[in-house]
This record gives structure tokens, sequence and C-alpha cells, in this order.
């Protein structure tokens, strides 16, 4: 029995004792979790009790954008050991599935991943995990830094299946979170320039007080125009769909340099009229993302190095006896607000 | 003056005397036409009078697919010299172009392609065209052959933009010409297998009297269990979609292996409508598909060593005098017949 | 205790009994072995007993070239069940490692690899295996042929790292079995054609048998010469390197087109001395082959498809009883021998 | 008849009048020269009056790192007009050449290249240039720093070429000017840190002045030990060879992860000496660098958007009248110095 952050039902937090797996195997370590971050995700279950075909349907803990400190390593564990400052990758899968070995560990059908029903999620003082998810973080990188990692690691994720090349230029279409680390792994990434576009000013703001990315001024009929403007009429080499809209498709292709890839990150809860003919002509490329592999020690080293700061978009903090707030807040999405995280006791 | 078969307006063809641009520069080569093909798009032309934004506005010579002998060289031509038997890739770019230096000559905003308004095609006895874009037929290599080297470079397209490894194993959707082609063109880069669906028995017949192609024999809504129980539950790594109708890509995803690639060939004449999340849960990767730069040589090596046969493609071959009837003959569209091609009094 | 082919020092094999693992796990398959092909490699330890680093302290079962039947599953084992002829990967690497992870688990430090020191092989009735590591041999392959799939792997892994496009031209430098399963590879790959070159008359007699094959004749200093009017002046796209002999590395980058790839395939013994201006000048690329990852499956399916046809490579099949006068044969390297197979008793 | 610094023979320069070709077709532009940069090779005909095959056979214009202001265009031009800084790319293909037509246009053997023998380079008050080949440099980047795109262009086809991910880690051999350019290539085009090695003490304080270079501080036997140690025992995923000394090349192979590349930058002037055994055991990739294409327009937009600061290596300017000591300060190399350049009167 542990205290957990549990999803009763829909809209129905409560801060409890739940049974939680606890055993631990050789190759897995303990972990005092210190930092939690509040994820897109993580509001829709609270909101919906539902993604798509995953359905909760008994109280689940939430929370998977998790740092910590080790407490106790397996026998078999060789590169951790207690007083580590870790971070968390979340899913776990078969290592040695069909897609696992062709280095697509995240589209192995077998994984299981916290918060996504029926596993229970991080939101509790202490977790056990396979070591070989979880990644030191080195002294330039704090904890909370270390429960970013997630979340830009789909950022790193995006950037790797798109092939950026130095001296790139992208257009990302939506600023919320994962619009925002996206961008900035972009620019990390070798892009030369980020264009951004976001209908919410207050989201423009945040992102573009990063250097390297630029705002797109203009109405939402006007963004090809705009975006050819910007690149001397030869497009841009990427655009990254980071808002789930179906209009943001039509915007794409008119973007996008002969040759160009658009990289579909925003899950468009509906199908979307796609153009095919107006791709085909500038043989435009399609990639998808979904979540990240082998991404998570990149994106730390990219931090590490001051590469990707993410500490301005931490937008607060609550403790652990008040997670409940912390969802409250991050449920009312305010514009300004990027990344909600909880503090342990530790 | 000389003789073409000309689309006057649509479904209205002569065979008369018109003026022809035929200026030799000293990059050029003049070319006695031996053999050329009807396309689909020729057929399109003559039905409707366009293709998309490309309209019929003046009488227009006919025919794209072409081979024939050079009978007279540029003065800083190398590779060409009178009697070398040559076939010919129709589309001029701009080589300097931004689109041109970066490989993508086919993209090239400036090209300019045989019978694609305003541009007259080669139905009629000599041609001039740049030298560096007729490619030398050895002997191995018939011009009835070398006329097929304009549709199969589109398969080859289909399949370098696509990155076949060895051993892979696709679906072809149509069996018209292009699906065929794309088919051979699959095999011979690399796939063990290719699997090929079309609701045609007839188009069916013919696809599959190659070896290594294999009937999907389900009804439309089975063929993703078809092709899952076909290869184990895993999955196809590419679907190649030449039908250009929407349902194919319903069709898609649920055939395609985890970070599978469906390949868009097919000219879908109204917006698509794809579901992004079954896309993005795989990581299914889109490519498109327009035309081929950088192929022709390749198409004529694999035909020279027996890799690819087109010869069982070639359905029935008209005089230049019978052209009209020809096009007759192809606007019928039996399912039995693949390629009608036009032979040249030489 | 099991019967077994034991190496005991250099030169000296017996036929006898030794003790061998035989503990099976939930994930393993028991398997009676029926086919063991003799490698290059087995006759190294035979000869010398060592292969760089890798030292024979202690008697060995020699052979990794296997195939047989599966005669018992473990309880997690779904994808087999007693009955299905196999063939199996013999290099066994954790799953979980940082390079497995990344799909290259043939590079996980960690791997253990039959009849590599201290590692038994399986010239011995029986094997437990991790069914991961065993592919299901369909119909239309025998299991003589199964036993081929582990040096095809490498021939379509050295295909795989070069990336060869529809339409290549390869030349091959050694026509031993490697050569021309690499040669094979090549063709099943997607080369239109491919040369290949060995000063052994025998051994291109063999090699050239194969349509797509062609013979170099060439003195070994006209080798370039001769490719290059093979090539109209272009170059090949791919040299793979078999051979192992340190001058192939001089004939390699003037074969090559701008732009190329050497493959190096063989292990060349002492240091060889490249001229870094020569291939920098044409920018050609280097790629190297250790054993391979993720083909057995692909090797599988070309051979079941009849795009590789292994069957002309068998050169001699000996009962295990003879087993010692099996190696004794392939010692001999008699230029006309490619494979020698050992059949077990079933 | 015009000013311009002449090599008349090894070792000896004359500022005078010569004859140079002045002729503009409708595709070219006249461009009045501003700043031009004096390379390593221009020091290397200085001193030897060859480079390799290239022999300085009568007097000839050195220079071919230069920006300058466009003064009249060529009646084809559409991308420049009078007034407009740019700056040049050196080498000129025939665009519709085998090579040029697959993107390696650096590769066409037809290809002139200013100071390289017979063509003229451009230390000279006024050239005529294709304008394809010009670059115009937005307000934000400086005509000295336009002068540093050519060495920098090497830096970035060095990256392109060897396809760096986000977050890789690479180890720089060298800290020249070539080094340095490919480091900050390395980091803008994605890796997280970049290490770098060179004997000199003075060239690693210039190179790790910048953010995210840092020092291999070992010496010369334990370089592989320090790298190993400061990627946690897993290697580099790149190594860039800068320095062109054949020690460098045993280094390599031991500092790199498995599956890592080795990018071969610096022109080795002797065979070296590789260990084939090495490479392959670990499936090492060597890619090679030969100049660039492509790069020009991604290395102003890398400058104009603070991805790469140039400014700090540019050690010392002279004016036109003084490039005979401008020269002399290259050949003397002090260790300081990273780029002399010139300023013309403009």
């Amino acid at each position: 029995m542990a205290e957990a952050l549990v999803l009763e039902r829909p809209r129905v937090l409560s801060l409890r004792d739940i049974d939680l797996p606890c055993a631990m195997g050789p190759d897995d370590v303990r972990i005092r979790m210190e930092v939690v971050g509040i994820c897109g995700s993580d509001i829709h279950y609270y909101r919906h009790g539902r993604i798509g075909p995953f359905v909760v349907e008994a109280p689940m803990v939430l929370g998977h954008e998790g740092a910590g400190t080790v407490i106790a390593a397996g026998g078999r564990v060789r590169h951790l050991k207690p007083g580590d400052r870790v971070c968390i990758e979340p899913g776990i899968p078969d290592f040695s599935s069909r897609a696992s070995r062709i280095g697509l560990y995240n589209l192995d059908p077998a994984l299981t991943f916290w918060a996504t029903p029926p596993v229970h999620g991080c939101l509790t003082p202490e977790v056990v995990h396979p070591a070989s998810l979880c990644y030191r973080l080195p002294e330039a990188v704090s904890q909370a830094e270390g429960a970013m990692v997630e979340p830009l690691a789909v950022g790193l994720q995006a950037v790797h299946k798109a092939g950026v090349a130095a001296g790139d230029v992208a257009l990302v279409l939506g600023a919320g979170p994962i619009g925002i680390l996206v961008a900035l792994s972009a620019l990390a990434g070798g892009c030369a320039r980020v264009l951004i576009y976001d209908p919410a000013a207050a989201k423009m703001a945040v992102a573009t007080r990063y250097a390297g990315i630029e705002a797109v001024t203009a109405a939402p009929g006007d963004i090809a125009g705009f975006v050819q403007a910007a690149t001397a009429g030869w497009g841009v080499d990427l655009v990254f769909e980071c808002s789930g809209a179906a209009p943001a498709y039509d915007v794409a292709a008119p973007c996008l340099r002969p040759g160009g890839t658009l990289v579909c990150v925003g899950m468009a809860s509906a199908p979307v009229a796609l153009d095919i003919v107006a791709l085909i002509v500038r043989e435009i490329r399609i990639v998808t993302v979904f979540r990240y592999a082998n991404v998570y020690d990149r994106a730390i080293a990219l931090m590490a190095g001051g590469r990707i700061d993410v500490k301005p978009l931490i937008s607060a903090t609550y403790d652990f006896a008040d997670s409940i707030a912390a969802f409250g807040r991050a449920d009312a999405a305010h514009p300004d607000d990027v990344k909600i995280q909880i503090r342990l006791p530790g």
C-alpha cells in the first residue's frame, strides 16, 4: 500500500493509499520519485476516462513524466546505483520482439506504459522499473528538467524521424507544450530557423521568446503566403504538425519546398481530408511519430550541454499534497501555462 | 511542317501536318521516332482536354513514351552518334535550378514535358531533344521495350523513393499498367514477394502471370485480413497505392507492419480521408512519387539484364497511319490490354 | 552428455560424448539438428585454434550454420511448436543492451555465438536455443537450404548496410562462398548487374553459372579498366570486397562511380594501406559488415520466393558419422567446392 | 586587364595587371569583390606550386573564398540585381552531367574551380560568375562573414554526408580552420557535444572558447581512453578526421560507438594503414567529403540565425594593396591565427 494520486473515474481524483506492484527483479531499480509533470494525456484521462481504445475501467494512478533518485538496484544492474538521480522512460517493451529488434521498440504491441490503463502511473512516492529504462541525470540537469525529458523526447523523435539536415528551415503548427518542444528539438537538431504558428497569442509569446523561433504573423488563410515570402518562394524543408487540428493539413503542402517533409505529431481526432495530388506533384513525404525510442540519452545530453533549455517552460510546481489542485490548474489550460509539475516529498 | 497525331479538341484526333519546332542546338540530337506508347494521360487529354490545371487550348501533338534512332547529333554531344538506338526522357528541366541541384529535377517548376500543354509530344516522325535526356539502348533491348522505359521509370521511382530493402514484402493496390510496372520494379528492387489486388479479374490474371506476384484473393473488405494472414500477422513492409481510388487508403494502414511505408503513385482525383491516428500509432511513413528522375539508365539496365521483362505487357501495336484506331483501342480500356503502342514508319 | 563433433586442439577433431548445457527456459525451444554447414571460421579454428582474440582453450563443439526440427517449446513460446522445421541464428545478444535497442544487436558486446570460444556449436543431435532466434522454414525451403541461411545472411547484411538501389551495378571481389552469396544478395537486392572477380578460374565458373553475374576477365592490374569499360566510363555503384586480400583495396576506388560505396565483408588479416585522397575526391563511402541482424526472415523469404537459389552451392553432404571426413574435405579447399554440409541422424 | 594577386611561381607573388576573362553571359553576374579569405590550398600553391595533379604552369590569380556586391546582372538572371551583397561558390560544374543530376555536382569531372590551375581565382576587383552560384547575404551577415561561407561549407558538407542526428556526440581530430568549422557545423547540425583534439595548445584554446566544444586533454596515446571515459564507455557517434595526419586513423575506431561513423575531411598526403577488422567488428562506416554541394544557402542561414558565429575566427584583415603581406602572415602559420582575409577597395 502506498499513497498515490488516483483517478477514480472521470473528473474524480483522490490522493489516497492504493495497492501497487512493488516486487523488484534483478534487472530493476527502485526509485524515490521527486518530480512528475502533468501531461495532456493525464488531463485527457481525467476529463474523459479514456483515450481511444484505452479506457480507465478501474482506479488508476496518473503520471508518466517522472524523475527521481535510485534507492535500490537489482543484482544484475551495472549502470546505476543508489543515490543516482534519474529520469524514467515510462514504456516497457519486450526488447526481443520483432519491432524492438529493428529499433522500433516504441511500436512493440506488447509495450506497457505508465498511466495507460490498466497500468498505473508514477504519481506515488516510490516506483520499481527496469534499470535499462532509467537514465542518469548529470549534475547540470535538475530533477525538474529530468521530468521534462519525456515530453522533450517526443520532439526529438519527430526530428529523428524527419531526418533534419543542418540548415533546414521548419514550420511548426501549434504552440502547445509539444509544439514548443518540437520547435526546440528542430533547432537543436540542425534547423537554421523555425517558424511557428498558433492562433493563441499567449502561446506564441512563450514560443517566440526563444532565439531562433519566429512567429508566423498571418491570418489562418495566409499562412502559406507568409511562409513562402519568408523563404524567398522556395518553401520550408519541414512542417511539424503539432496541433492535431484538421485544417493544419491544408496548410502543410503549400508551405513545403519540393521534396519537403510533413511530420505528424498531433493526434487529429477525426479523419483528415488530404489532397493526394497536391502532395504528389511536389513529392511531399509524410512521417508520423508515436512516442519515442532511443532518444532519452540524447535529450539529456542536449539539456546538459545547454543546447535545449526547458526551464522557461515549467510554469508552476505544486507539492504532492496539492496534486489535485495541480490537476485543476492544468485542466484550466491557461494559455500562458506550458507545463505544470508536482514535487514529491522526496 | 511535319505529319503528327494531333489532338484538335476533346475526342477529336487528326493525323495531319503541323508546324513543330525543329531547330537543333549543340547539345541536342535529332531522332527518328520508331515506337511510341499510349499513356493513360494521353487518353485523359483525349477524353477531357485537360488534366487538372493543364488545359489543351490549341491543337497539340500527343505521345511521350518514345524510342527512336539518332539521325544527327549537335556539336557538343559526346555520348551519342547517328545510328544509336535511344529511348527518350520526355521532361526537360533547368538542370541548374534549385530543385534540380539537389537531385530532384522532376520537381523543377520550369520543367516542360512532351504532350503536356502547351508542349507538343512525339507522335511524329522526327523530334529534336537534349542529348542528355536520350539513353542508348543496348542490343538486348528493342525499340518497343525502349518505349516502355517511360512508364517503367515511374515504377522505379516509386521503389527508389520508398527505399525497398532486400527481402521486403509489398502490397500493390491496382493492377493497371502502372500497378504492374510498380510490382515488377518492387521485385527487381529487392522484394521477396509482391501481393497485388485489383477488383478486375482480367488485370489480376495479367499481373500474376509473373513469378513472384501473388494475387490477393479477398473481398474488398477483407484485404487487410488476407494480407495479415499472408505475413504471419506482421504486415507488409510497403503498400504501393496505384489505383488512385480513395478507398485504397483505408486498406493501406492495417496492411502495413509497424514502421511500414505507404507509397502514393496513383493520382486520387478527390481529397482522401486519412485516419492520422491509425498512421501515427504504427509510425507509418508516406512517400509520394511524381514522374521520375535519374532512373532511365537503371530501367534500361534492368531490362537488358533480364531482371524486368516488359514484353508481355505490350498488348497490341498499330502503324502510325492507324494511330487514331490505336487511340480508339486504348480508349476502350479492355481489361486485358496493358499497353498499346504505335510504330512509326522509321 | 551428448555426442558431438569436438575440436580438441588445432587439427584434432573427435566425434565423442561431451557435457553440453541442456536446460530449457520458458522462452527457449529444443531442436533436433538436421543439417549443419561447415563455415570458413570452423576451418580456421580447426587449423589455428583461434581467430584473433578468440582462442580455443578447451575442447569445443564446432558448427554454427544449422537447421533442424523443434521437438519442444518453452511455456512462453508462441510462434513455434514441435514439428516446425527451423533454421537458427547462432548469436545470442542481450536484446535490451544499448546496441540492440538501436537495431544493432549483432554489435552487442555481450553477444555469445555458437562455436566461438568458449561457447559450443551445434554439431550435435540436439540443441536448446531462444525461440526468438529460430525461424520457421516454409515448405519450399529444405533443411539443407535452411542451413545456408546463416552464410546468406552475411550477404544480405552487406546489401542492407550498403543500401542497394534498384538498377545498381556492383562489383564483387572474391568468389568464395561469401563472395557468391553476396553477389546473389546484390542481385536479389536490386542490382541490375553484378560483375565478379577472382583469380581462381574454378570459383569464377561456379559464380558465373548464375544469370546476372558477369565475369571480370582481366589481369589483376586491369580490373579497373575492365570495369570502367563495362560501365561506359561511369564506374560501378558498389564494390563488395569479399576476398580479405589487401590488394583488393587498391582496385576498389578506381572502379567506383563518383559517390560510390565500398563494402568491406572480407576480414583482411593485416592493415590495409588506403589512399584517402583517392576516396575523398570521389566522395567514396565505406561500409563494413559484421555478421548480420534482422535478416534471417528476409533470407528465408527470398529463398522461398525463388529470388535466391543456394542449392547449386551445396557441393557435398556427409553423414554426421563422417563429420571428420567432411572437415578434411573442407580443409582441402577444392576450388570447385562451395559449401560442405553434414546431415545429422535426425 | 585588371589588377590581381598573381602567383608567378612557387613563393613568388605579384600584385599586377593581368588579362582575365570578363565576358558576361545572360545567366551571369558581374561582382565587385569586397572580401577574400586565404585558404590552406592558396598557401599550398604558394609554397609548392601544385596540389597533387594540379600544377601551376602559368601565372595564376589566387583566392576562392570570396564575397562581394553585384554590379551587373545578365538578362536571364532573376534572383539577383545590382547592389545585392553576395558570397560566391567558386566551383562551376556542368549541371546536366551525370554526377550533377544525382545531386553530386561537386563530383562532376568537368567542374572548374577558382584558383585551381589553370583557372584564375578571385583576388581581383571584379569577377564574372554564374548567378546560380552566387548567394545573397542577408543584412545580418557581413561581407567578411560571407567570405567565410566557403570554408564553412566544407564543415556543413561533412555534417550532411555523415548524417548527424540530434543529440549525437562527436570527436573532431585537428583544430585548424577546417577542424573548428567542422566542430561548429557539428554542433549546429545537432550534436549535443563536440570533443576536439589537437596537439597545438593555441589551436585548442581558440576552439574551446566556443560553448559546446570540449577539449580532449590526453596524451596522443590516451585519446581513446579519454573519449571512452567521457562517453560512459559507449564511444562517440562520429569522428571527424580533419588533421590529414595518418596516426589519427588509429585513434578513430576505438573512439567510436558500435555502428559509428568516421568522416574523412583532412587530405592525408600518404596512404593510411587501416585495420579493417577493427572497423568491421563494430560495423564502422566511413564517409568522405570533397568540397561541398547544396550547402551555401544553409551556411548563410545558420550564420544569419546566430546558430554559427564565424567572426571570432577572422584573425586579421589586410588591404588588397597588402595582399603579399597577408600571404606572408598566412604562410607563417601562427597557431593563434585561424583565418586571414583581404579586403578589396570595393
